[in-house]
């Protein structure tokens, strides 16, 4: 049976304030806990019915302790509307951003996404496009929440994403690289007529709804929009979701790269 | 104050079974109701605070009858996380599907898409980039569903959504057009190469899960695929998300149609 203690730890860790202190993630379900256990991150305790454990005793094993529970008990430490057979504890990694290792690739940066849905959804269309590196202004989800962390399919466990003050970022960006900046919103060039070097650039993509804040905006070099071919031009769609968004940018990116020669790994 | 039988006909619209028998659906929000009391649509019943109902009163007056109601009753009958200060009941529209009129345009298919949110996002996204009909198989989310509608942001007053049985039109498709039949996989032609035609197509998504159907797929001209350039090609990402697919192949077949001289209505 579960202790109180560990309830009350697996409760708060349901709280970014605890995430932070504790240096700890929540994941769920069979197919994300097993790529967690075989990937680098360093993994504290996975909760699973016997059967799980029994089934998996290889993989469970790489984990620093597994405890038995039941799906009534995993029902009350799990946040998902379905429980299921397996939940893990993990260490968040600590990962450093050199702004020297963001030359020949596109990295994205978030100015104020807020939906943790959508910014799961992201890190899964930047993972499928090889991006490497997510940057999130402070007010954006934070990525290890646990609904990120699903909606990121287990992407979480390869792309790297970073949280920092984004006027920092984007001044040691102009004063250390020549990078470009570009910026999606409702006017500016077309994606489809932007040369996307290969030398690489940084994606900024802004909020749901407000989209990109003017203290970030002077730093794009690019402003660049996705067309819209609405039949109803006067009461069309106002905009795209910031996930969609960013997965056609991202595509054309990639489109543009591939012309000039760079390959998919997979097609 | 709202009556017993409002309140149970409002409530016995949050099923399936009901808004088809009644042929009404749901719709919350100023931006949404507002599009709506706009359009060609035939609203019933405009359930408003008495604030919006006075600031509103042109616009409302298209209404059959308007009803007003206070925050406290609005949380009771809205489906919504945060009740908002306006709801309407208006009639589903009887969309004809013409086989002729899909010539010279591109036209979705959704071959199983479950998910009431997934299902909004397509509607926006087909919105967006100008296809004006949705081919839906029965057991894909409801269109009238309150997800849908909410998460369509208005574009389901915009774009036909068509529920049908697969297998009839693609018989009747095949028999009375020439359109090639597109649809994702993972395995296919890059679709960054495919050349997707002026005199127009199909492009059928398949279910979030299990993809396109093998019923369906016999109909499947060209199977074509996202490539994906994810750094890890052992462990990557398995897919996208299916609304996020379908934005990426609608952007490069606009993209497509952009090259040969059609262009885009707003950019």
């Amino acid at each position: 049976m579960l202790s109180r203690s560990r309830l009350s730890i697996l409760r708060s860790l349901r709280q970014k304030k605890n995430r932070r202190e504790q240096q700890l993630f929540v994941a769920e379900g069979a197919k994300l806990v097993s790529e967690l256990l075989d990937s680098s991150f360093e993994v504290e305790t996975v909760y699973a019915t016997v059967r799980w454990l029994r089934e998996n005793s290889k993989l469970a094993a790489t984990a620093r302790e597994t405890v038995a529970v039941d799906m009534e008990e995993m029902s009350r430490i799990s946040s998902q509307v379905t429980p299921q057979e397996v939940m893990a504890v993990a260490h968040i990694p600590a990962h450093k951003l050199s702004l020297d290792s963001l030359g020949d690739k596109y990295t994205l940066v978030l100015d104020g996404i807020r939906d943790p849905g959508n910014l799961g959804t992201i890190i899964r269309i930047a993972d499928w496009f090889g991006i490497e590196n997510i940057i999130c202004s402070p007010d954006s989800a934070e990525a290890w929440n646990p609904k990120v962390v699903q909606a990121s399919m287990g992407s979480i466990l390869r792309v790297r994403v970073h949280e920092t003050n984004l006027e920092h970022f984007f001044q040691s960006l102009k004063k250390e690289t020549a990078l470009p900046v570009y910026g999606t919103f409702l006017e500016g060039k077309s994606i489809y007529q932007s040369a996307f070097p290969k030398s690489g650039g940084v994606l900024v993509i802004g909020n749901e709804s407000t989209g990109i804040r003017p203290e970030t905006e002077q730093y794009i070099t690019e402003k660049i929009t996705i067309p819209s071919w609405s039949v109803s031009s006067e009461s069309g769609p106002e905009s795209l979701n910031a996930a969609v968004a960013t997965a056609i940018a991202c595509s054309e990116i990639r489109r543009n790269m591939a012309v000039k020669g760079y390959q998919a790994t997979k097609q």
